[in-house]
Order: structure tokens, then C-alpha cells, then sequence
């Protein structure tokens, strides 16, 4: 087919993601779902073999999706829920009471869409130096330092070096790392927490030049905490493309309903109950070659036409600025709060 | 044509773009454009005639393109280039040395994509109240104000309300007025500075609730200077599939070249001498039915396909929050060299 | 007496104060004191007597005390305190629920001495526009809208101008006004909130060239609401000098005690029980002729020495920084729950 | 004598300076000293003797003293200057084009008076990830790498061990470390910067619970550059006092000078050509036993008084938020500029 002009190794173009719920369909059985207050909590456990296939590593995975997180009744759910989640997921990796916490807070503070690991590190509460000066600590507090590597643009060393190189000074028990994430779907966009206590790991996708932070590196259990914040300028086009697929279906299943003719066009929810599937047919007369392109396919010509423009643009939701502030004020109260035995706001 | 549902009042639909070259094509006769060190400089003066037929006000507009900003030397001749720019407006618009000026930075400090305006005015020299005390100023140095009146979001307060209620009082000669601009291009965002001595007005754009901010409504000139930092989600959608067209049609005169097939696809500049365009059969065979819907078509579906969805989504390049400290840190070094008869940095 | 040089019209000496409690001796009859879980709260009203005595506005002042806003549980005390001082002095005023408010923050963002009011209003809520858009407030919510507006440094423009422009639009049933306070003593610094329903009022201080901000001028009420966050250098050194007077007391009635001795002297609590006053000959003995300078005659020979030093010095505690964040938050959450109806936190 | 009560280890009450010139006085003959267009630079070169003399690391201490940084063609001046004495001090230390670099901000962000080192350091072009990464610079560059290890109330980890882990593992040729300085005299605030070879000393001051920076710790040459920012409060009262002592003196110079009646007494500027030193019978008829006291007795006697008082009291300029965002650029480009071969301003 002309459309992609030759043979290509479609592993180099597998989308990136570091949420695992990306990469799974709804009847995951290794995932168990609910839903509290309009928070849906979804806890997966990959074995060595689902881990292989899904080519993630063994572990846990615990991803919390919201709403608003603006609204302070939300926000109040939400902290309990993620303090809560966040203290499991320390229980299933062994984690003791009296074991010494790192917390490192990944990205670049200049940069809205790559701020939350830092901006969220600025916010814990750190007692380490307190028990070096005094060798004890205010009952329920755990020993905790943070650090805060910067950017390799920033600071000319790779982060994994600096972070190894602390590490082996100040000998954590285990790790907290928080970080931006990167996901494959607009719809996730800060309204998704992932926690894994697999760390850091770069997968095999694409542009994805950041370096393991994990246990098999450092030797200490390591948790991940993140929050997808912006997708690539492709991902957007293809979600488009795919969605655009769901609104001719839905177009032609209601093509005689009178009702709908009576909303306007852009306030019809095609989405729903919209299970009809268009026919090869049917694909090629909406969007010829280009509808009968698989996933990778798509995404491939995609990045052909982007490629040579010259931009690296990213999709956000507007609302960025204020969002990611809250976002870092919950998940630094949430591991205050599970880290340490204390259950008020103390900063 | 069952792709669009029903008819629709296509002019509701029209994108809204606050650059007057987004509306023109490249051999527009009122235009002068000329290139000096990698910087385009276009001047455009619309009489009443092409201003209806372009739906923008009778007046000035100069746009300058550059690539980037970051770079010392060209930030020097961007510098320059700007300065005179800005003062052949103010001789246009019959600003003389002896006229007071209020510099208004309009937008919403807090987010990035929209502090332009605050950021810039923060960074320009004020003087009136200098004149106010002693009755006089150095040399060289004009009546100058500054206005932030803040977005209505954080007030309260409708902004235009508040800047109406200030001149009154303050009663400058005339008005330089900063904002971050919307554009329908990828290819111009943080990229481009449009200066008009026309004020900024809403036009008849989508999604364009701001109020008029001209000579008209407030009786003395109104200098205008805005750069577009980011696009919405749809707009980036119809580029996409315009630039495909493109691949498309490249890829067809290049079918049997051998030295392309070299190149890996995502690197050939198939926007490089391509004047080939693709038949009806050839957009049929490509994208079927939505590769022969017009622009305006194109724009609807996507609307129609992403509103639903329920994101307010925008596009911007990933280096944003760099380069906005950039473009501000020039636009008020532009002004205070431009309004004031001084040749270096003071602040 | 050689040690001032001449004759000097002490009332242009005058130390500026905005606390009403810094004029006042702990005897004041028309003080109310009572102090809850460590906090003081001081509710005192002067009629047109008093008033005139103190070179003060007739009205109410209710100044609160505190220690440590960082511990979590004094910052809740103070809030609930505070927010029900707001409402008492709301009440007094006769401010109704359904009267409109302007909240305006004065002072400087970029520096930390001076940010407190702008720094507050911008976490404060407001709701005119939703009001105008729609018609209705939310059950317990009031018509409010905020203004910043800038130091004349920065804008040009007399700040009480821009205040009065507005207020002629927006037309407010009252005004907040938020601002950082100047006192005469160091141990009031970020440990005092005075409210009261007089507004801004300069007074005769010294280099105090704000302009008056109350009812007076606006005709409508204005409640104020001020930290003291700075005082300048001269006072430090007349405070150390006073509080020297009282070591030296100490010393000479504590100057055989044993337990003393074993005590280092920067701990001994000299100020404790401490009633005994040095006579004239005592103070000529430790201090000369400067020991029995009067207040007055003391701040002006340490203005004449340290003016021509040529520095524009302030004293402030050295975690600054950090307190204003927590007071700028305080105040915020107290005038959303003093003038909506609301009990929780909601920005 | 009454007024001390008690012996008191002399020793342990010296004031903390980081800068040599308080040390010394005008005649020190190993001072070499020049002014140019109203900036002074003073060199001196301690050897052992000395060094041991003045409690200092023997080395290079280059002292740069300026008036008004905010005006654009002193900066320029300052920018020349700075730069020339930081190749000169970089010369003397063995440093070869060839040797890579590691620049070290240190303090507090959150703090204006203590931010300058991380400030500096956000703000300096780094090269080594391009080194590592391409194996070659652009002609001109030297291997730079940068730190900001954080505080230890934020971090938990001693300073001084984040900085010796990540030495360890980059292995630099030699350090630049950037911090706020004390000193015990106010006028050098924001007005020096001090640029030595001998690193960061704690030296045996008071209060001073730095660790060392310096070679003999980490085995590479470390410049320090350093600019005081505040002094504590007892430095003041202090400063006035001996500041008073020469107002006194003159007056009684001047008691029957008729010229000087016409001035206002804070206009006077007592402290030139005012050789005239009081007798011990004139100290103490002005300021009692205090006027006798030597500076460390007065300087305890302060302490004594405000210790008990509980403030941590810092002085420093009102203007402090601005001049450190100047001083912020000056000396990153002065970093610039002297460890690269360019001569623009590039980042």
C-alpha cells in the first residue's frame, strides 16, 4: 500500500506509556476495579508472565482516576483514598515502620508539564537531619530525607547519577520516587495517580530516554508515584481519528432518528451505548486508506507528517497551572500522611 | 453526505484567529515582506475595502517571524528589527514624542500560556509618577504608565470595566496594550509578533468573549501587540490531516525515486518542492469521504467529535514556559527602547 | 545639653505606627483582653475622645496575638478566631449578607516585606462575574470582587487613584483591604493581626505618604486588615537600648544571687519580674547623657546618626519568608469564611 | 564592673564574618587596592603568617565594592571588572582551559536573604551532558557541570555530604561555589562580593555550623564567591553605637561651628575628615560604662539583652528583593564569561 511508503520495524514505533492501564482492555481478569465517590481504584498484580507481556515489570500497580480535584470535598476523598492506597502498596513491599524513607522528586521545576515530581518534594515533611542531631524522632515520624537531582539540561550530570551517588551516602531503607508521566490517552491527563512499587522503568517505547530507578539498580524497594500531564502532539490525532470512527458509527446506526436532529451536532453523545462497528466497507468510504490503518500503522504516518515540521509539541489540558498545584499539595500530604503516623496537615 | 449529520450555519464555525496573516494567502498585494538575517518582517495596511473583506479593522498591521529566540545573536536582531517596527506604528498612528502612554498586560499571570501580557508590562519602565512629583523627566524619557488589570476569573471584575474606569482617570495620549494571541497555525506559535494600531477586537471567532480594546471605545489610539502561544486541539487535528494530503501527494510523484527509500520516512521533507495535488480520486482513495470535505467542513467534524469528549485541550510547544520568559523579557525591552528615546537597558 | 545639637520640632519625629495597641498602655480602660489556648485577642473602641488623644480614627480595632502560625494546630485556632473577629466587626459595621465586597490587596508582590496584601487577595474568592453572567450566587455566597492595584513604583499611577476609579465602577457595598503594617515595637512583627473598620488612615507618622483609604473618602465602609512585618532600623536600636535599662535593672537587684551565676547570661530571663527602675543616676552611670534621653529625643539622635549612613535599613525576623506564605493563607481562609457563608475551605 | 555580670569566654563571642576586609584595617599592607569609575577592588594575598593572624585559609581574596548595581551602566562596569578578577583568581589557582567545572549554589531558595547561591547557580550555562553525549563542545566551552544540593531543613542530608557524593562520582577539575555571606558591618550589604581561592571556612565564628568546602576536603581547588546579604541584629545596635560615638565627637568639634546650625542635623555628615577621637571622660559623660566597654564586651552585653527576647532578627536593605535578582545575573554572567572563552551573553 502506497500510504506508508516501506517496510517498517513497528517495534521502534510502539506508542510510550508508563500507566499500565494503558496497556490493558476492560476485562483484564489480574485487575480489580472499584468505585467510591466518583474515585475509581484499580489494583493490578502482574506476575512474571503477565509482566512479560504487557512488557512491564512484576509488581504492584494501584491507579486512582477523579474528576475535579479542584472541588474540596473530592479533594478530601481523594486524599484519604490515596493515603490509604499508598499504605498498602508500602505493606505488600514489606516496608516496616522503622525503616529509613528517601523521597526523590524527578523533573523540571521551570516547566509546568514536568514539575509535579519537584513541586511535590518540596512539600514532604523531612526528619532525617533531626535524628542525626538528636537521635530520636516525635512518636510516629519515620526517619525521611528528600532530594531533588534536577534535570541533566540543568545540571550536565545524568539524574540517575546523582541520585546514585546520594543513595550510597545516605543509605535509605527504601525509596519514594515522584515524577510526571507520560501516557498514550487524552483522557487520562491529570485525573489519574499511578503507584507501583516497581519503580522507574524506561519499557522499550519510544523517546523514552530516562534511566531505571528501580530495586534491581539501587537495592532498595523503590515506589513510584505519577501523573500523566501532557500526551504527544500524534497521540491527539490519533485519538481523534479513532473517536472519529465512534461518531460515524454512531451516525450511521441513527441516521433516521428524529430526535437527534434536534441536538445540535457537537452536543451529541456518540459515545454511548455505541457499540456498532464499521465494516471494512464502510472504513474506506469514510477514510479510505488511511481508515483500514491498524493502531501502529496510523501512528506511524502520523509521525511521518509531524516529523518534518519541525515541532515537539504537546497537548494539555488548559487548566495545567492550577491543577498541577493541587495535584502536588495532595500527593505530598497523602505521603506524609502514609509514611509517617500522623493524620493532620503538619508543614 | 452522511459525514456531517445535517446542514449547519457554516460562519458560526469559522475559526477565530487574531493574526491577520492567517488570513491571507502568499500573494496578497497589499502586503510588503521582506527577510533580513533568518527574521521576516510583513507590513500590511488594510484599507476599509480589504478590512470587510477580511472581517479585521482598517489599519497597520506588522508581523515579524522568527525562529529562535533563545539564541543571543538573533535575539539581538529581533531586538532591533522590533524597536523600529514599533516605532514606524507610532509615527503611522501620529503618535508624537510629547504624548503620555498607559501600557496595559492583559492575560492571566498564573498560567503560561496566557501570562504574556502581565509578565511583559512587570518588565517595562513607568515614569508618570516620576513627572507627577517633580513635574519634569530625564531626557528622553516620555509620560508612561502601566496598567494589570487582572482576568476576570481571579476579579471578579468584567476587564475591560476595569481598564475604562483607569484611563478615565489616568487620561493617557494613547494606549500599548500586550496578550497572548490565538492562531489557527501550528506553524506560528511563540514564533511570530503581530503589532496593529487597530486595538484588539473580538472579530466574529469562536470562543472570542473578549471585549473591544480600541481607539473606538476609548478615543485615543490603541497599539496592539500579542504573540500566539498556543493552539486549540482541533486546530492541530485539520493541520494534521492537510500536511497528510501533502505526504500523500509527495509520496505519489516520489513512488519510483530509489534514493528516497534511503531515507528513513520520518526524516524527507515532502513539503519541499511538492506542488503536486491530489485528484478527488486520489483523496477519496487516501481518506475517503473526509478527504473531500473543505476546511470548514473538516473543522465541524472535529469539533463535533471532540467536544463531547469534554476537554478543553490546547497545543503548545514543549519548550513554552522558556520561551515566554524570553519573549517577554524582548517585547518590553521593544517597548521602553521604542517609546522612550533611549538606546539601552534600564530597569 | 551637647549630646542633641539644637532645638528640634519633636512632633515631625514622631515614630509611625499603624498599631492601635502600640500607643496604649496595658491599663487602657477601653481595651477588652482575653487570651484563648495562648492567642490574645484585644477588642478596643475609640470614641471621638479617645480617638483625637491617640491621633487615631473613631471606630473599632480588635488586634489578635499569636506565637506560631506554622504548628498546625495554632494556625486552626487562629482561624476560627479570626474569622470570628471578621464577623464581629462585619456585625458592628452593619454590614448585611446581601452587601457587595471589594477586596483589595495594597503593597508590592516582588518583595517580602511588603507582598502580604496582594499576596492574600489572590487566594481569596470571588463571584461578581458569575453574579453578572448568571443572576444567582450559590446558597451562602456573596457578590464580591478584588482588586490589585500595584505600587506607584510599578504602575505609575497614585494607587489610591486606581482604587477610586474602580470603586466608582464595580460600586462595592464595603471594602476589605488587606496591607503590611509598619509598628514601632519588634516583638508585634508577624505575630499581630490588627483588624478594624476605620480603613487606611496615615496619620501624622513620619514617612508614612499613603494615602487614606476609609469611608471618608470612598463613602462606603472600609475594614482594614494588617501584619506588621517590618520596622526600621532605629527602632532595633531603641528597643535594645530600653530593654538594656531593664538589664541593668536586673542586674542591680539580682546582683548577689547565687542561682544566677550558674545560668548563662544570654539565658537569664531579665524581663521577668522585673519591677525595679533604675533612678538618674544610675542610668547616667550605665548610659551617660544618652541614658536619660526621653523616647523621642532618643529615636532622633539615632536618626541622625544612622541617616547620613545613607541605607534605607529594615529589621525583620529571618523566616520571613516562610510566615508570610502561612499569614497570606490564614487570611485568605478567614475573609472567605467571614463573608460567605461557607465553614470549609474552598478556592 | 556591674554592667557584664560575670566573666565570659571572650573567645566564643567573636562575630562571625565571611569577609576578610572586616578583618583588616586601612594600612593592612598586604591590601593592594584601586578604584575604577567608582568601583573599588581590593587584593590581598594571606600567607601563612597572616592567615593565622587574621583565623583565615591562606590564599587569594579578591574583595569588589560597588554602590548602585541598578544602574545599567554600573552593571556593565561591574560585569567587566567582576569577570577580569574572576580569570585572574582562576589563573592564580592553576586552572587550565582544559580543567572541567563544578558550580555549586548553595542556601535556601524559599529565603531572599539567602537564596544568592541557588539563584546564581539556575542561571549558569552547563556543558558536560553535551560533552558526554557528543564527545566534543563548541569552541570556547569549558566542561560544566552544576549543583544545588538544597538545605538540610528541606533535604534531611547534611550539605556538605550531597555535595562530597556527587563530587565522588562527576570528578570535577575544580569547584565554584557560590553562597550569601555574613558579615559584621552593615555597610557592605549587597554591596561586595568577595571572590577567594581558600573555599568556604567556617572558621571559629559564632553561630557558623557550615561545614568546610575547600581542597583540602574534596582534593580540587574550590573558588568561593560570596556576597553578604544581612546582618543580625545585635551588629546593628552595635554599628550605631560606635556610629554614635563619632556623631558625639564631631558635634563637640563642631559645637560652635555657626555653618553647621543651618543644616538639619540628620543632614550632617559627621563622618568626614572626623579624626577626633573622645576621651574616656567624654565616653563615659555620653554613654555611661557602656561607652567603655571594648566592641566584643558591647557586642555580649547586646547578645545578652536580645537573646532573652526570642527573636532571630535579621537587618538588611529594604530594596533586598530586587538587588539580589540583579547581583543573581551579574554573577552567573561573570561565571559565564570567565570559565567559558565567549564573550556574550548566552543562555
Amino acid at each position: 500500500m502506497v500510504i506508508l511508503m516501506r517496510e517498517i520495524d513497528l517495534s521502534k514505533y510502539e506508542i510510550r506509556t508508563d500507566l499500565v492501564v494503558d496497556l490493558i482492555n476492560d476485562d483484564f481478569k489480574f485487575e480489580k476495579r472499584r468505585t467510591y465517590k466518583g474515585i475509581t481504584i484499580s489494583n493490578i498484580t502482574l506476575d512474571s508472565e503477565n509482566a512479560s507481556l504487557l512488557n512491564k515489570e512484576v509488581g504492584d500497580y494501584t491507579t486512582i482516576y477523579f474528576d475535579d480535584i479542584t472541588d474540596s470535598s473530592n479533594y478530601g476523598n481523594l486524599l484519604r483514598i490515596l493515603s490509604l492506597e499508598m499504605r498498602k502498596i508500602l505493606d505488600k513491599t514489606g516496608i516496616k515502620n522503622n525503616h529509613s524513607c528517601m523521597i526523590i522528586g524527578l523533573g523540571n521545576e521551570k516547566s509546568t508539564a514536568d514539575e509535579l515530581g519537584v513541586s511535590t518534594a518540596k512539600k514532604v515533611i523531612v526528619t532525617r537531619h533531626i535524628y542525626d542531631l538528636t537521635g530520636t524522632l516525635e512518636e510516629g515520624y519515620r526517619i525521611t530525607s528528600c532530594l531533588i537531582p534536577g534535570v541533566m539540561g540543568t545540571t550536565g550530570i545524568e539524574t540517575s547519577d546523582v541520585i546514585a551517588s546520594v543513595i550510597k551516602q545516605v543509605k535509605p531503607d527504601f525509596i519514594i520516587v515522584i515524577d510526571a508521566l507520560a501516557s498514550d490517552s487524552i483522557d487520562r491527563l491529570l485525573k489519574t495517580i499511578q503507584i507501583t512499587n516497581t519503580g522507574i522503568n524506561p519499557g522499550s517505547g519510544i523517546g523514552n530516554n530516562r534511566k531505571e530507578i528501580s530495586k534491581k539498580i539501587f537495592g532498595v524497594p523503590v515506589i513510584a508515584i505519577g501523573v500523566p500531564t501532557v500526551v504527544d502532539a500524534s497521540t491527539i490525532v490519533n485519538d481523534t481519528l479513532n473517536y472519529m470512527k465512534k461518531l460515524f458509527s454512531y451516525n450511521i446506526k441513527n441516521k433516521n432518528s428524529n430526535t437527534n436532529k434536534l441536538i445540535p451536532s457537537n452536543k451529541i453523545d456518540y459515545l454511548k451505548n455505541n457499540n456498532y462497528t464499521l465494516s471494512k466497507e464502510e472504513l474506506s468510504y469514510f477514510l479510505g486508506a488511511l481508515g483500514n490503518l491498524n493502531d501502529n500503522e496510523k501512528r506511524i504516518l502520523i509521525k511521518d507528517v509531524l516529523t518534518p515540521i519541525g515541532y515537539d509539541l504537546i497537548v494539555t489540558p488548559k487548566e495545567i497551572d492550577f491543577i498541577v498545584i493541587k495535584l502536588t499539595d495532595l500527593i505530598a500530604e497523602a505521603i506524609n500522611r502514609s509514611i509517617h503516623n500522623i493524620s493532620t496537615k503538619k508543614a
